[in-house]
């Protein structure tokens, strides 16, 4: 009994320490915090292996708080055991209690959900966005995995929470890769913000869900702290090569020891004043009722590192030309056409080769994005993580993987990107950076309509291309739409490269090759295709092939335009205003989605330029529909080279002689 | 055996048109839909209740194929069938096979996967991005249950598919909401495009997950009549009350009765000349070895309508001011003070008693979205949808309300409305009509930090505002983002009567009243606070306040901006143009997201004009942080009433003189 009596004594600290810290605050959620106090206790302080001292150890368990509204209970045992915290890896500070009681504050390193860029490195992740932690947690133990490390992952979950689909993928995705290294446990307190959880989320559900998953679900009493200890050793024992997957479902209380903070109306609410003070009264209560005494003293035990696998070292990737030949593409590249989502399969094979950190995810769609380049090779394929149909999933995995030093590409249809937007900007709020390719992107991918087109994939990711990341100072996305396979490759390369998260755009249809091989690419360039003086038509991806073809139309009204391949968002804005000025100020910008997009960016050039320049944008403004080939859907939308032609005529003729 | 015999026919049969089909569009999917043609043969041609004739009758069972790529065997049923086609309603034409082969061109009304808007009202909603479906049918069977209608809903899901965790949160849903009216099936053809499906999707381990979940799993051969038959029985009659919901879990083959097309590496491939001719021999031969004989009629029932509801007609919503009254919010009133937020819930529930199609649709945050409001009048509950925490599910289950004639208003916190950004777009490309109150939108939600933040959201739902629906010749979608009450009540009303789809954006905290019950507000409007002459400053939301707490930095420098709330994207250009011309061309743009918002579309405007205005844009340019009041916030991302002012004479001092 005494380990039970010594977990509730440390239960009861915990959570008067979480209504203090979040009673200073004046909010925060901690009735759920009160509800973990005892599997906080237990991992914590006992089970789990790490250096309070050195939160980054790289084979420290590490612990994904996906509730993460229940951080204030993490602040609390960090102020207790001084878990280290800064922003700076080489001077981190003890957590105090002072410190703690900050919470919230604009200056403060901790924030109201778990944010490590803000100087908390015990997460990995930022948490909060509910449904994602589980996923985090899978990569955090591939990465592991891969390094050599034999570190388990613990992830707190809530039963509302459990509600989110993306938990199941998760679990699916363990089962797949066998990552019995995760340690997942259900937080079953009953009750979600509005009211008490659905059914279909207590805890008997939950298990039986979880037994149908393939998973041996431990039901324990969530404030008993031998019962945990239990469960956890359990699932230690579970890594062994034949047992089943463990997970952990436990019984808890919401706003445990403090019955005036218990049932519905209490999720996000922090006593304060008077009402602080009854709430430690009662704890205190609760520690008299319970016996609580701390007599089992508790050691937290660093595990010893084992060794890491032979480091390799990095090198650099082929050129494309040798690339293309090496992976068995030379007929291609004499036809002179090649789709850049295949120059992107065969980038990403050339830098798996060189970058060792470098790992590959796609989502069942690897024979069309062409991430199955790197998925087929022998020496690559134990670094490619098959998501199947779960894109929300494979994004947060791939954070987890990148908070475990990996370099994530992530690929599937751009259109099926959507799926992981919310994830991806936890990933970019984490400070982790993802390489992500989209393929069959825009309207030209033809055949299969609408449901398969990215179409507003532009203005979401160059939204972040409007921002400076807090960790990099680079862009927090740089969108890349390269138009033909030198570019699309030099690009891989450089995303590979690049300190910071990247989308790159690629295109189902084969284009032509429009560079040589001496040509350079970087993030946030450009290039100039042809110089005129007329007008500046801008445009990126298969658009530029388009308005190539408009040239013989605007040659026969005498139209010599400068054309633009912007490749890039962000770009360089005063290369692009002296290419205007030299056309008199008249830009055209042409692109394959819908619009507040390159026009957009253009426009906000020139706008805040005062240069007093004209754009005038094309772009996709309507819903496309099937049909059989670009040329078809480009005429459709208004996007054809006819088109193209005809409006940079207009814009000519409408100019005062 | 002669209902087997004659399935198998109809199943040679139809699988026989579906690579006909294809072949002649030269790409498709139709393995996956020759895993289908018994389950089709079965439903379409015996057991759904319908009229060919008449697909969009109110009363007639739906079917919905969640994996949309096996369209062509529905395409193939319906031109066997005369199932009637077009956009206009009121002359709809039996689908010929000359058409059914026009499949993925131009101008034909079937696209690559089901798209209604095209002109094929057989299905409600468009599919084809994966794992939608499941609750599509769930809303489509809550509007029947509204509307009195008995009618079932059929829906297909592929194997690979129910990975995506949508599909169990859709299961769930259903459970919660005893939706026993959905049939779900699932396709066991045990292979996905890349590969062979996970362990986690076979047809076992699908079954158990549906056990666990509650359902009452039948596992049937998907390629046996009589068993199909039988399934489907046992479906209808678990609509009782006491009855468990049925799931059907269906083991076919992938390209059934065509050994060349069966097995990995015919996903998406159809076969042409030669090899289609051998397919067909092979279905031939299948055909003679079964001894398929349709020796047994088949006929389709046209369940006889039952009496609807009583149609409850429309009333205009209360004015704002009666409505704040009448639902108790009288202090609120005279205190000249409230939340964005609150002012959504008030009208919510005044349009609810307004509109009789009115539902709404919440992600367990009622009481932060305020759309408790509309919860919790005993005259509205039965129209309010708890979804729980589980955004996609609640965007799909909305697109099926939409089709089935209800105008469903979504919330949920703004950051997580990102969840459902692909189930959103695949709502607009259904033709069915969102409206989305995202709360606690941008910076001003403060202390819980970046996780509950908001910040590309106008990026991309403004993408959107970009184009032109193809149904509704209307923008894709309205980005509202009122500044005070009396704006956001009114907006909500408008978005209630508005024939499109409308996001609109709410903010935390109370905002004082700027607005008199005189004003009008409408989609597509905007309104001059203030007329100057100096300088145009243009904002929305919470930034209003701050551009007017600017004022008096401005008057101390003599400066007289022209004030904009542009609650409205899209927005009058030509009236913002003329107001920038009053102020000799000089526009500031002040925003509470990340860039590619407000500033980029008056940037576009600017720039399109060829006005030579200038456009500067201040927005959240970093990512923010957890921090305890509004200013904490603002400052920290440099957009406090100080920087806007700072901002403005800066502007002002760098005119020519």
């Amino acid at each position: 009994m005494s380990f039970d009596s010594t977990i509730h004594a440390k239960a009861v600290q915990l959570a008067k320490l979480t209504y203090e810290i979040t009673g200073a605050a004046g909010s925060g959620h901690p009735s759920t915090g009160a509800s973990l106090v005892h599997l906080v206790g237990v991992l914590m302080y006992q089970h789990m292996r790490y250096e309070p001292t050195n939160p980054l150890h790289p084979a420290a368990d590490r612990l994904v708080l996906s509730e993460g509204h229940a951080v204030p209970v993490i602040y609390a045992a960090c102020a207790d055991l001084g878990v280290r915290y800064g922003t700076d890896k080489d001077s981190l500070k003890p957590l105090t209690l002072d410190v703690a009681k900050t919470l919230r504050e604009i200056d403060s390193p901790i924030d109201g959900h778990p944010n490590p860029i803000e100087g908390f490195p015990f997460f990995d992740t930022a948490t909060g966005s509910l449904g994602q932690g589980l996923s985090s947690a899978a990569g955090i133990a591939l990465a592991a995995r891969l390094d050599g490390f034999d570190k388990r992952v613990f992830c707190i979950i809530g039963d509302g929470e459990s509600r989110e689909g993306q938990i199941w993928e998760a679990i699916d995705f363990m089962k797949d890769h066998d990552l019995k290294a995760v340690c997942p446990i259900f937080n079953c307190n009953a009750f979600a913000q509005t009211r008490e959880v659905s059914p279909q989320q207590d805890w008997e559900t939950t298990a039986k869900k979880l037994e149908a998953a393939g998973f041996n679900a431990l039901v324990i009493d969530g404030h008993k702290g031998s019962d945990i200890a239990n469960a956890l050793a359990e699932h230690a024992k579970s890594i062994n090569p034949d047992a089943k997957p463990v997970a952990i479902v436990a019984k808890t209380v919401k706003g445990w020891g403090a019955a005036s903070q218990q049932g519905n109306g209490h999720h996000g609410t922090a006593a304060k004043g008077d009402a602080l003070e009854s709430v430690l009264e009662e704890l205190d209560a609760t520690e008299v009722k319970l016996g609580a005494i701390a007599d089992t003293p508790l050691k937290i035990a660093m595990m010893s590192p084992r060794p890491t696998r032979d480091q390799v070292a990095a090198a650099k990737p082929l050129p494309f030309e040798q690339a293309m030949k090496a992976f068995g593409q030379d007929k291609a590249l004499e036809s002179g056409k090649f789709a850049t989502r295949k120059a992107y399969g065969v980038a990403l094979r050339a830098i798996g080769h060189a970058y060792p950190e470098v790992v590959a995810l796609d989502a069942d769609v690897n024979n069309s994005t062409f991430s199955g380049q790197f998925v087929h090779d022998d020496k690559l394929g134990e670094r490619f993580f098959e998501c199947r149909i779960a894109e929300q999933n494979m994004f947060s995995v791939a954070a987890g993987l990148a908070a475990g030093g990996k370099t994530p590409f992530c690929s599937t249809f751009a259109k099926f990107v959507t799926r992981g937007y919310d994830q991806i900007e936890m990933a970019i709020n984490s400070g982790c950076q993802l390489k992500i390719a989209g393929s069959h992107a825009g309207i030209t991918l033809g055949a299969d309509g609408p449901s398969q087109m990215a179409l507003p994939d532009v203005a979401w990711f160059s939204s972040f291309a409007t921002m400076t990341h807090n960790a990099t100072g680079k862009p927090g996305f740089y969108v890349l739409t390269p138009s033909d396979a030198y570019s699309a490759y030099a690009l891989t390369c450089a995303a590979a490269e690049h300190e910071g998260s990247v989308y790159l755009r690629t295109l189902r249809p084969e284009t032509e090759f429009l560079y040589s091989p001496e040509e350079e690419f970087k993030l946030g360039g450009h290039n100039v295709l042809m110089e005129g003086s007329d007008i500046l038509i801008i445009a990126s991806g298969y658009m530029v092939h388009e308005v190539n073809t408009a040239l013989e139309a605007l040659d026969d009204h005498h139209i010599e335009p400068t054309i633009v391949d912007l490749y890039s968002l962000p770009y360089d804005e005063d290369a692009i205003l002296d290419l205007a000025n030299e056309c008199h100020g008249l830009v055209l910008t042409v692109e394959d989605n819908y619009g507040n997009g390159i026009g957009a960016h253009i426009a906000s050039t020139v706008a805040a330029s005062g240069d007093g320049f004209t754009v005038e944008q094309m772009f996709v403004n309507k819903i496309p529909k099937s049909g059989k080939t670009q040329d078809d859907l480009l005429k459709y939308c208004g996007l054809s080279s006819d088109d193209i032609a005809k409006k940079a005529i207009t814009m000519m003729d409408a100019l005062p002689v």
